[in-house]
């Protein structure tokens, strides 16, 4: 059977959604877009029905499922919205601005009993990542000890203001090392290089793991995304991001991307497959709203705790039985 | 416009194949399969119509385009088939038996007046040697002069045979050393160590390139395919095909596979959105019926400069303007 | 003009700079050696004079530098001794047993007014560590703002208690750090992993530079130290620690050392043939007894962080202008 | 007991061979140096005694060893009178401009029934290639069936006429293929891209494995040399000849020297300490005259079959008992 879907927000990364939809994912169908520049969803709508009002299209008959990628600020309205339609969707991260924002989206998914939500927290498709946790759960590594992370951009766009280091990059790094080490985590402490980046952020998990993650916003160099999980018998760490090296100029090695969309190519692509399969068998993946939550959550103390200077015990709330 | 494909042959390719159709390919369904055991197609087909003659199946009015993933012997008289019946294909290789053989399908695809057969020749759309190929053309190494070729199988299955290494293995390599260097091979000689195997090919090309080539069947620590080309200006090769390295009981470093699957998974992926994509839009891509014959006729030949020992001048005959 | 030298401490490491000395030290021979077990010391004079008494050995009119490789317990004695008799030595590192008494030697050499001492710190002449400094100290990586540490020994040694990771290994981090940065510690906190080991901890140096150290006693897959400087330009590493890469039994990747005498071999060598140098030259080069003191200093207080948890500033007090 | 060294020849090789014996090795003084250039013989004689004359400087008396390090026109001469007056010598490659010439120098020392002469094929002490023996031999990789040699110039010297590559350079990948095999090589075949570089040269040894070299004297990004030996097991290879890696640019890699001589100080400094250390005890080590004859000799026979384009048959006579 297949998923017949609308795509709500039409930019870089919803484009990117719909064209994963259309080219690289089997049993789904785009029937509905909608964008803010209405000529913008008719140019890209190739017969799928177009909506100016996203409402209306999570609320159109035909639509069986939803891809949310509008502007970081309607993803809790629409989200909610899902959930009181009962309609099953894909979320680009985050899920709220605010931590207390994305409880009431968890509350609501609570109440209706169902976990509707994936938020597209996309690393936890990316193969390097998924390779990583089954070395982890094969017993690869032993009991794992230490997560180091590396975030590194080219540059931080103009846009960006000092807790978006936090909020909007290293929001990804919360993620996946929860995932990773199937944790919780418990403290974090902030230090800031001269100018406030790089940052250093060591985070302390329920199990008494350490995380430590530098987020580098002008790297300068180009961007560049490592992971090394330490265990008590040995470690496991991403290769190089590359599949060709090359000598020339006195020089040996390969290139870095400028940005995330060809590191995270495959994980979008896989990500938007697990998504439409985990809707047909109802049998949920990826980041739930709960993890959306905790993301959102430890972001915010991060920043209280850049401002500190001191080491913050995170808290959290309960997890509800639906995420367990 | 979605193409209703016909897969004929379901063993471990022909599965795999249905597989990327349904959940790794947009624009297209599969309508009709194929296999001589009756039970396992019914099992696999979901809906589709079940032939148990592949000939029927190319004839059938609903079939759009055919995948030929039958045993190799059967590769010629169904391509053919699908030339008589206009219908595109997607021919596993090899395209036929002999050189003689193949030149006949590409006689009859000519007398067509147009190209209907894809050969799955799948390097061509792995990323690496993909990539290798866009450095070249963007003149990142200058003018290549050689080209150094690694095809180790961890072991030769039971029912290979000597020539195998060449005309089962090698093939590849004549395939992708082509298109890799846009040149036309020219002279080959064989050396052979103890036992048959590895082997070492050098061949030379129309424009005085030197491709040199190692075939093992039997290299015990894995399946490893890799290959360096050398410019003037410097050299493009293969990264390590790994995601992941691991540091565990005094080593660094990473696993390789047990055989080609893992190691090509995105080029047949990427081959298959590539075919359908080729097939709507009427702009053949990967190899051609001529580059099916080169490969098979250039194998050929090499089998006989294995048994000689000596150097041998290959002979092709001429390109037909269909394919330039 | 060759340097008269006697060695005091006959154990692994004294034995392995005797031989570095004899055999891979151009200018210098041993004069004089010295060993609690007077057999061993006889057994290894090759001709020069042995004694029991260190102190006479540092006395002996014929013995114009000495090696001080005795236990750790008897380096400030024998240093200061080395200061009272106006002679140049290598003194294995830690310089001594606490702060307070390394800058007792410290006052004593400057109330010499001569640096005399050069502290084993040999990673200072490790090729690796040597050329990161050389590219920062070129530009190429443009200011540092971070540096990454990893020291992992397979399983630390029996007689190994708690705050010997830091005061023992971690040491070494605190001196190579200063170096590579050119920059003066500020601040620690130190984390730890259930169990106590590993550790993580994070530096802040005077000018704002982060560095982040894990250090793990019981890394279990082998002897590893690593090392990345992060600058606003780029970033400069250590690459792997081998001369070969094997592919066996499914797997890519190179061997690690059991322990550090292999990875710092060519460290030890340069070392000694720079001290010999520089004694020669009279132009000091390495650690001085101010690098000694610091490193013993910096770890005293790290120990006392690990204790309290909380961020420690750090004092160091002012350096003599002898080592400016 | 201290080795009393001459060394004939203060060109770049005998002004570092100088070097090396005094700063980087023990056991051994250089009591007499001699040069074409008399200025620069005594600008570099630090109290050795100047000889114009390099017969008088190896008939000298207090010369108990000598290095040869003069012109290459000249080896076979002095080898002669070093063999004549029966001392040990270092002699630089080539042994001798042609191979009838060598083996002369080798039926001398065979009649002195004495192996006098090391020859200075220095990669026999590089830590990467001894190693790869040392994996050979503790069975690592089982029995070897090829061995993949690179040699990349980043230019030919100005003075490079066409066979210089054979027997300058290629020289070098005769006499180490012979070593990590050893085996006895048996047959060639030369290939040569348009221009006549690089060429690829194809052997096989009496054993049956196949030696593949590519020499390329112009291969613009950088000095490059690789091994590759492959086993029935497993391979061995080099590492990457870089002790830190850079992130830059959008670039992660190493750089490449533009010479040998970085690339091969190890080398060059290990095999000096071998040879004073092979005199001293009386056990020759490194290549023979033997070798030197043979590497020269293939060389000649591979000039010859890069001539005719066929493949050769090696003559190489049969080993005097000395050298078993």
């Amino acid at each position: 059977m297949t998923l017949s879907v609308g795509v709500i927000g039409l930019g870089v990364m919803g484009a990117e959604h719909l064209r994963l939809l259309r080219e690289e994912t089997g049993g789904a169908r785009v029937v509905a877009v909608c964008d803010a520049d209405a000529d913008r969803a008719q140019a890209l709508a190739q017969g799928a029905q177009v909506f100016s009002d996203p409402m209306a299209l999570i609320a159109a008959q035909g639509v069986g499922a939803v891809v949310i990628a509008s502007p970081d600020a309607t993803h809790a309205g629409l989200a909610l919205a899902c959930i009181a339609a009962g309609k099953p969707a894909l979320c680009e991260k985050p899920l709220a601005a605010t931590a207390a924002e994305a409880l009431r989206i968890v509350d609501a998914e609570v109440a209706g009993g169902r976990r509707l939500l994936q938020i597209g927290y996309m690393r936890r498709f990316d193969p390097a990542y998924a390779e990583m946790l089954a070395v982890r759960q094969a017993g690869g590594i032993g009991a794992p000890v230490l997560l180091h992370n590396i975030h590194r951009n080219a540059a931080a766009p103009d846009w960006f203001t000092g807790p978006m280091a936090v909020t909007n990059s290293f929001v990804h790094e919360i993620d996946i090392s929860r995932w990773l080490l199937g944790s919780e985590l418990a403290s974090a402490i902030v230090h800031a290089a001269p100018g406030g980046d790089p940052l250093m952020v060591t985070m302390e998990t329920d199990k008494g793991e350490i995380v430590s993650t530098e987020v580098f916003m002008n790297a300068h160099y180009g961007y560049h995304v490592h992971a090394q999980m330490v265990g008590r018998e040995g470690t496991v760490e991403m290769a190089a991001p590359a599949v060709t090296l090359a000598n020339r100029a006195r020089q040996h090695g390969h290139g870095f991307p400028a940005n995330w969309v060809p590191r995270f190519a495959d994980a979008y692509r896989i990500q938007m497959r697990a998504w439409v399969n985990a809707v047909a068998t109802d049998q949920p993946v990826g980041a739930s709203a709960w993890d959306g939550y905790v993301a959102t959550a430890v972001a915010e103390q991060v920043v209280t705790a850049l401002q500190t200077g001191a080491k913050a015990q995170l808290f959290l709330g309960s997890r509800p039985a639906l995420y367990t």
